[in-house]
């Protein structure tokens, strides 16, 4: 599938089965979106956890009225069928991982798109920086941390932050860049020894891959949009749908209209 | 003497004798400026060594002409008896410091007036983060790094930085600040290990005084306005003149208006 397709055209690929998997590297310069559907009797808590730790899970649009595949910010989505990849939990637990949710679709359900770090790593990397899991090719490292997010309801959890590593002129850069971007999460939550916000040993992610560390540099760390998904397993909704890891939703949204400057 | 007065009536107390000495802390929420005051043949080159240095030398304002005392961007500004106490260099050496240089005034000379951190530290403290050298009320650690300032005809030099600690969320905060200050050295230019940019150690300042530096903490350091003074020093002119530390220019301009954004 040609990378530089439009947004609307690569939705319409994955719509109609001819592009599935990673979205990583499409329609460069658009928005990237996490994905969390869940029945409208859980979505308030949800919306209000999200409302309550912006920079784990940065709200970005949501359905306009419960059932209503659209998602009009974003563009002409139909979040049935536009996500390459979905992941159907029931009671918390991984159950199914489908194509397209057609056959699933209620007319109880609420969506919620959330940024996503694509948009700051583009932005990071347009400027000059090197962006450290890009360089090697692998998943961002990710950590569950000791900071608490602020409950709603059933979701609850620990912040999971994503790590990037940069020598010290170019984390002060990094961080004046992600600033911009409070949508896609902003600037870093920590910066330096990681025993600080409880992580024992960088090599070691609780998710996605290690990267190099070299001398001189240090580790910044991010709020990361696993975050909600763990506050999700932990709730136990009976229902809900999440995108699978790296298939996001591709919307129309331009990642520089996300700066706040 | 009242510190709350207003920078004219402050300069006129300053001018007519009444107040000598320190102006740190006085007419809070207005800027003060770091003097430096040359020779027209001599003028040209600080500019430029000004211009290609603009973090540890960003210029506020410079006579409209040479011989002018006046700085009409600052305030009905005589630069030749508003500042509380000057020196006066001779062939880069210090030779006086006096109270006034209306004896020693020429039609050839040229005033620079440039930033200086009270402006900063002012808006880290109103966003409440703790400045060390404020609370241990001492004089912030200065050290000359191994980083070389971009020469400019005789004036070169290493760039001198001042230190303050912070917690790490504090540290991305105050990065975050203090980008909307570029007029008053802007972002820090490095952070963490000191020894990265030549600092054997943080106990000893070249300048200044040490402060405490507790576990978790990480050592932030901003370009400084002694930075031109050593370039001054090292380049020798025959005749030059500077305000004596902490003894700056109180102008009328509005530290807030010195923001970005």
């Amino acid at each position: 599938m040609e990378k530089l397709l439009s947004p609307a055209a690569l939705r319409g690929a994955i719509r109609s089965g001819a592009h599935t998997g990673n979205t990583s590297g499409y329609a460069p310069g658009f928005v990237q979106c996490n994905i969390v559907i869940l029945p409208a009797d859980w979505a308030d808590d949800f919306l209000r956890f999200c409302q309550l730790n912006p920079r784990p899970c940065p709200l970005i649009a949501t359905s306009t009225s419960p059932g209503d595949p659209a998602l009009p910010p974003l563009g002409d989505v139909d979040i049935r069928t536009d996500v390459p990849s979905y992941r159907v939990f029931r009671e918390g637990r991984l159950a199914e991982e489908l194509p397209d949710i057609r056959a699933l679709w209620r007319n109880d359900l609420v969506t919620f798109a959330l940024g996503c770090s694509f948009s700051f790593e583009e932005a990071l990397l347009a400027d000059g920086l090197e962006v450290r899991n890009v360089t090697e090719g692998v998943n961002v490292p990710m950590y569950r941390s000791d900071m608490d997010c602020i409950p709603a309801g059933p979701f609850a959890g620990k912040m999971v932050v994503s790590m990037r590593p940069f020598a010290a002129a170019d984390a002060i850069r990094a961080i004046q860049i992600c600033t911009r971007f409070p949508a896609v999460h902003g600037a870093p939550v920590h910066l330096g020894d990681p025993g600080l916000i409880g992580i024992a040993d960088l090599d070691r992610p609780d998710y996605g891959d290690a990267v190099s560390l070299y001398p001189g540099e240090l580790p910044l760390f991010w709020a990361c949009g696993v975050t909600p998904q763990v506050a999700l397993e932990a709730a136990r909704p009976p229902f809900a749908i999440t995108h699978s890891p790296g298939c996001m939703l591709v919307t129309d949204l331009r990642n520089s209209r996300l700066a706040v400057l």
